[in-house]
C-alpha cells in the first residue's frame, strides 16, 4: 500500500499556523470592518470573472499566501458586510467572538449529532442549553424537555415554521390550510407550499392570509373569527401568529388569537405555533417579556438567537409543547440507524425533529454565547439597541418631513417621508448610496388599504454603536431635507 | 446614552488570542483523537449532569479557562469521535485543515446569502465552485449554470431529495406517488412524508419500494416497470435512483431505470433524481467515473463533499437540469426581499433553491478544499480508501468464518460470519467493545428475503491510515476465531 500517492493533507502544526493566521485575519476584520463600505456596487457577474473558469487540476497546499489575498481582494469587496455598525437592513444576523470560537470547536470536532448515540454531548449540551433559553426567555414549563415537550436547535426560522406545519397537518383530515397574518413571514406560505398544502403563496384554499389592523399591523381577530368558522373552507392545520413581522415588528395578540381558535368550536384544534424570530430574544429582559404573552397558549414557538443574539448563523430555537407529534411525523426508522439507546427509549434523537438526518454541533456557540455573556449581557445587548431605537423614533416623531410609518418595534423604526411612496424611495436611495449605512424597506397597507412604502432601520449588529445611530440620523435627515416638504 | 450597560463583547484582540488558543485546541485534538476511544462508554444523562441546571445569570467573559477545561473534560468524553482513525461506521464525515480554515471565514464573515443581493460573492463564488465540481465528477453540460440548469450547496442529501420532490410534484396531479429502490436511503421516505405524499414510511400509496436484486442491491427493473405501469396507483412524481445505498453501497442501474421510465409511456415522465451522498465524491476518479452512468438522464442529483471529500459538515452539492422548475415551487417574494439585481433577472437568488430563507457562505470551505487538494489530491484521498478496501476485501474472501454480505462498493466492505446472523451480531459487538474501532451494521435481504445482518466497514475518515485498517483486521479476525465455524 506504500505506493499509493498521499493526498496532500494539512498537518496539526500547518493548521496551526493557517489557523492562527485566519483568525488574525477575522480579527483584522472585525477592526476594520467599519471602516469601508457596508455594501458593494459589484456588478452582477463580478466576482465570478476573478475566479478561474475550471477546478484546479492539481492542488497547491502553499498557496494560502493567495488564499488570504483572494479573500482581501475577491471576496471582501464583493460582499454586503453584514457585520458592518452600519447595517440596519433586513434584520441582523449578529455574530460574536464567543460564537465564532464554538464555530471553530464545532468544526474541529466536526461529529454528526443525528442521533444521541452518534455523539451524545452534542445531544444533551443541546438539549440542556435550550432548555436554560426556555427559562431566560420565561417559556412555560410545557416547553421543557423533562416533561413531553422540549426544544431543539434548527437552522433556520423556516425551517421550524415547516416542522410545526408537518406536526400539525398529522392531526387533521387532507386537504388541510394554514391560515396566518397577511404580514407573516414568507416562510410561512412556502412551509404550505413544501408540504402540498398550497400550490403557490396566493393559493388562498391552502393559505388563509388574515388582514391586519392598519395601526397595529396585528392579525385582525374579528377576520380570523370568521375563516375558522367557514363551514366551505378546508380543515385548519395550523395557525401561525407573529411576534415581530418582518415589515414593521408588529406583534399578534397571541392571547387574542387563542381565546379566538378555543371559540371556534372546531372538532380539532389548529396548531398554534409562534414565530418570534427576530422580536424573541428580548423576552430576555423582564420588560419585554409580554411580547411572549399567550405562549403559554402555543404548540411550539421558534426564535433566532443569529439574529438578535450574538450568535452566528444559523441557530433557531424551536420548542414545542408535544414532542411526539414532531417525532411521529418525521420519523423513519431503517436497521442501520438502530441503537441500543434509541430501542432503550431514554435518549432523544434529534434526527427526528428536523428535516435532516445529519446535524452540526450547533449547541457549542450558544453554549459559549451563554457562558461569556450570561443572561445580564444578553438584556444589556438588546436594551441598548432599544434605547437607539427609542431615540432614533423621537427624531424622526418630532422631524417635519418624516413621520412613522408604524409604531416603533423594539428596535426597529420604520419611517416614511410625508410627500409619499416617491419621496421615500429616493430618501432611502439616498441613505444607501452613502454605502456607509444600509437600510431596507417594505410596504404596508394603510386605512384606505393602499401601499405604503416605508424604509427599515434595524439596529442590532454587534458592531454598532450609538454614533452609528446618530450617523444614520444625519444621513437621514439631510435626505429629507433635499427632498423637501 | 451613555449611562446604558454595555455588553461584555470580546474586542478583536481578546478574539485574536482566544481564536489561536482555540486553533491550538482543534489542533491537538488532530494530534491526539486517535490515541483515546472512538466512542463513548456514557450512560445517558452523563454529560447534562456535569452542566448546571439554571443557565449562567451574570456572564463571565474571563472565564474561558474553564470553557477550555470544560471542551476537555466534558465534552470529549462523552462524544463519538467522527475525525479518529478508527472510525469505521455509518459513512465518514470527513473534516479537514482547509474546510475548517474556511469555517473560520464564513463564521468571521457571517454574511446571509439569502439574495445574491445581499452577498454577491458568496452566490457567485459557490456558482462558480459548483460548476468546477460539475465538471470534475463529469457531469453533463445541462447542470451547469451556464444553461437553464445549476447547482447549489444544500446542507445535506435528504434536503436535496426533498427539494427534487417538491419541484418533481408540481408537474403531475396531486394526490402523487414517489418510486425507490427498498434499499434507498430513509431521507426518501422522510421527503414523501413532509412534502404530504405519504402518510408514513410505510404507506405504500405515497411510496412504492422497488424490491433489489439480492445479488447487485439494485433495484429490480421488472418490478419498477410493472409499478410504473399499474393503471390503479397513483401517478408518479419522482423516482429516485440510488448511487451507493447506505446498507451494502449497492448501485442502482440508472440507464436501465431511465429506459424503463421513458418506455413506460407514461403522459408526464416522472423526474428522475439520483442520490449520489456517499459514492459520488469517487466520481473524481475517471476509474469509477461510471457510478455515474446514465445521470445525463437525470433531472436532479446529488452528492456530499461532507462525506467523503474532506469538506466539513454540512456540505452536500445539488444539481439541476432545469432550476426554474425548483424555483417555481419554492418561490415567495415579498415586497422586503425585492431589489434591483432580481427585478433585472440577471441573478441567482439560492434563496429560491432551499427549503430556508437565510443561507451561510458554505462555498468558502468547498473552495479552500479544492484549492488546496486540487482535482489530483481528492483523487489520492479517494484511491488509498479504495485499495485499502479492496485489501480488506480480499482478507474476508480468504478467511474460513468470514465472507463477504455484499460485493465490495469502493471503500464499503460489508461482511457477516457464516455462522448466522447471531454470531455476526457478536463478531461487531466485539470489534466495537474494544472502543479503538468503530463499525457499524445493517440488514439485506437475502435470495430467500430472509433479512441478513452485516457488519459496515466503511473507510473514510481523514486520519485514517493503512495500519488503522491493519489493526482493524486484526481485531475482526480475532472476534471471528472466538466465534469459532
Amino acid at each position: 500500500m506504500d505506493d499509493l500517492d498521499r493526498p496532500p493533507h494539512m498537518t496539526p502544526d500547518q493548521f496551526r499556523e493557517l489557523g492562527h493566521r485566519m483568525v488574525d485575519w477575522v480579527a483584522s476584520y472585525m477592526e476594520r470592518v467599519g471602516d469601508g463600505p457596508v455594501t458593494s456596487d459589484a456588478a452582477p457577474g463580478a466576482t465570478m470573472e476573478r475566479l478561474p473558469a475550471r477546478p484546479p487540476e492539481r492542488g497547491d497546499p502553499e498557496a494560502w499566501d493567495d488564499v488570504f489575498r483572494d479573500l482581501d481582494d475577491i471576496v471582501l469587496p464583493n460582499l454586503t458586510h453584514w457585520q458592518h455598525p452600519g447595517f440596519f437592513a433586513y434584520f441582523p444576523c449578529s455574530a460574536s467572538g464567543p460564537a465564532i470560537l464554538g464555530e471553530i470547536a464545532s468544526a474541529g470536532l466536526n461529529v454528526n449529532g443525528m442521533l444521541w448515540a452518534t455523539s451524545p454531548a452534542a445531544t444533551e449540551i443541546e438539549t440542556r442549553v435550550v432548555d436554560w433559553c426556555a427559562e431566560l426567555f420565561g417559556l412555560p414549563e410545557k416547553f421543557r424537555s423533562t416533561g413531553p415537550g422540549g426544544g431543539v436547535i434548527q437552522g433556520t426560522a423556516s425551517e421550524a415554521t415547516l416542522l410545526a406545519l408537518i406536526a400539525a397537518r398529522g392531526r387533521v383530515a387532507a386537504p388541510a390550510r394554514v391560515i396566518t397574518s397577511a404580514q407573516a413571514h414568507s416562510s410561512v406560505a412556502k412551509a404550505a407550499m413544501v408540504a402540498g398544502l398550497a400550490s403557490g403563496p396566493d393559493d388562498g384554499a391552502g393559505i388563509t392570509l388574515i388582514p391586519t389592523d392598519p395601526a397595529t399591523g396585528a392579525m385582525r381577530l374579528d377576520f380570523l373569527e370568521r375563516t375558522l368558522k367557514d363551514a366551505n373552507a378546508r380543515p385548519v392545520a395550523m395557525v401561525a401568529a407573529t411576534v415581530g413581522t418582518t415589515a414593521t415588528g408588529a406583534i399578534d395578540d397571541v392571547p387574542g388569537v387563542a381565546s379566538v381558535i378555543g371559540g371556534a368550536g372546531l372538532t380539532q384544534r389548529p396548531w398554534l405555533h409562534i414565530d418570534a424570530a427576530w422580536a424573541g430574544p428580548a423576552a430576555v429582559c423582564p420588560e419585554h417579556r409580554s411580547i411572549l404573552s399567550g405562549v403559554e397558549h402555543a404548540d411550539s414557538v421558534c426564535l433566532n438567537p443569529h439574529k438578535w443574539m450574538l450568535t452566528n448563523f444559523d441557530c433557531d430555537l424551536m420548542w414545542v409543547a408535544d414532542r411526539s407529534a414532531l417525532t411521529r411525523a418525521l420519523s423513519v426508522t431503517p436497521e442501520y440507524l438502530r441503537n441500543a439507546a434509541t430501542d432503550a427509549g431514554g435518549v432523544i434523537d434529534y434526527r427526528d425533529w428536523q428535516i435532516p438526518l445529519g446535524r452540526r454541533f450547533r449547541a457549542l456557540k450558544l453554549w459559549f454565547v451563554l457562558r461569556h455573556y450570561g443572561a445580564d449581557g444578553l438584556r444589556a445587548h438588546i436594551r441598548r439597541h432599544v434605547a437607539w431605537a427609542e431615540w432614533l423614533e423621537q427624531r424622526v416623531v418630532g422631524h417635519p418631513e418624516l413621520e412613522l410609518a408604524a409604531a416603533r418595534s423594539l428596535s426597529l423604526v420604520c419611517f416614511r417621508h410625508r410627500s409619499g411612496n416617491e419621496a421615500t424611495r429616493r430618501v432611502i436611495d439616498r441613505v444607501n448610496a452613502t454605502r456607509r449605512l444600509f437600510i431596507s424597506h417594505a410596504t404596508a397597507p394603510n386605512e384606505t388599504g393602499a401601499s405604503v412604502l416605508f424604509g427599515r432601520v434595524a439596529i442590532g449588529a454587534t458592531s454598532c454603536e450609538f454614533s452609528h445611530v446618530e450617523e444614520l440620523w444625519g444621513v437621514l435627515e439631510q435626505a429629507a431635507a433635499v427632498e423637501g416638504g
